[in-house]
Formats: structure tokens, sequence, C-alpha cells
């Protein structure tokens, strides 16, 4: 379950608005142990910029999606982390974290992403397999 | 956009829990228009099974999310649908629904979706492109 979430290049972070609705970004992650980082980077956003931010700080309880999907449904799985965000103020673990994502995408180590970074916390590892 | 959607062979799906957490999973959907239909199929559940029927059930406000991954980030997009879920009765809707999910995918042909209805009404669409 782990080596399948770590080795995912993409991940959907669900948060919850303030009035109580979901809200649902795919997103770029690093993982460690228990906890998962991801930053907010120059791929262009609008207004959007720091919804998952707002709503995190707001709500913390989040759930991070993994999915394989495949015509051999037989080969579907996913794994769902249920956890706690919140954003990281500057510093080391926020520079830990970049290190993390740039180590996992050269992406990032062109660009590295200049924006916070949103500390996961997981409470929970649920995974599902079809076969 | 909508052919983006309606093309698209799975997508997530953000509901909220009776304890105000968000509960996310991947599916397998058909649309038609501003409805998305789902159906809990045949794959093996376990206690999963109906949480995402539950959770709409208590609060229809879903998320739905269809994205693209690719190494050139260049080439990301996603599109969110944000609507209402409710569970269709047995009757002509769902029937047309299950029709339109066996059309798109073969696994359905192959075996129907014996499990109740999700209809989810979008009431807004929300597209991003990396270029």
């Amino acid at each position: 379950m782990r080596s399948r979430v770590s080795l995912s290049r993409v991940a959907r972070l669900a948060t919850v608005g303030p009035r109580g609705a979901p809200h649902l970004v795919p997103f770029c992650f690093a993982v460690e142990g228990d906890v998962l980082y991801s930053a907010v980077d120059a791929k262009p956003k609008r207004t959007e910029r720091l919804r998952r931010l707002e709503n995190a700080a707001l709500e913390p309880r989040v759930s991070v999606l993994v999915d394989k999907y495949d015509e051999d449904w037989a080969r579907l799985w996913w794994i769902r982390l249920d956890g706690r965000a919140r954003e990281l103020p500057p510093g080391p673990e926020a520079e830990h974290a970049v290190g993390l994502l740039a180590a996992k995408y050269p992406q990032y180590r062109e660009r590295p992403p200049a924006g916070p970074v949103l500390r996961i916390e997981v409470d929970r590892w649920r995974g599902w397999s079809a076969s």
C-alpha cells in the first residue's frame, strides 16, 4: 500500500469548504511515513490558488485518494488516506518537504515550488483491490 | 470540457460524512447533459459499499473530479463538477441510467450493475488547463 502510494505521481485531495460542501483537486505529493507533503507550485492557478489551504485552515480533516484505472476491472485498486492537514510556516520542515518533492519530481527540480507547503498527517490508510 | 468528461473512464467522487469529514472514492459514470449517473456494481466491496449513498442522503452536495496527469506538466488539465446527488428509486430513470452506463462500459454489458443508481445534478462545471 505504501509503495503504491509513494510511486503514484498524482493523487486527489478532498477538503470541506466553509459552508460544508466538498472541494476536490488533483495534486502532486511526497510521502514520508505517515505524512504527506504538497506545495502550491508554479502551475498557473486562478482564484483556486489557495482554496485547499483556506479550507484546511477551517476544517483540517481531509481525504486523499490514489487509484489505478484499468479496462480490466480485475486490476483496479485504490488507496485512501484520511488525515488532518495544515499549512506549514516557512522553516526547516517546509524546506524538507520541498526537498522531498524535488527528489520525486524532476519538474520541481527545474522550477521549485514557491508557494505554501501543505502537511497532511495520515490517521488512516485504507485500501481496496479488485483481485 | 463536456467531451473530456464524457470520454473519461473514471472520476473521483467526494462526499461529506455525517461528522463533516470528506470521503473520496473513484467511480465509473455516464454523463447526459448536466446529469451524471453511476451505479453500485458487482466489483467487490466491503463495508464501503454504501458509504457514498449514505453520505449523499444526509448531505447531497458532492464534488466530482476528472483529471489528466502527464509528466509534461504543460499538458495537465482537470475538470470539476459540483452538484447535488441523490439515490434513484428503481424505475425508468434508473433503468435509463444503467443503459447509459452499459453503452459506455462493455464491462457493464457483461455484468450489469445490480446496485442502486446515484444521480448527480451538476450545478457548476469548472475546468483548468495548464496550457
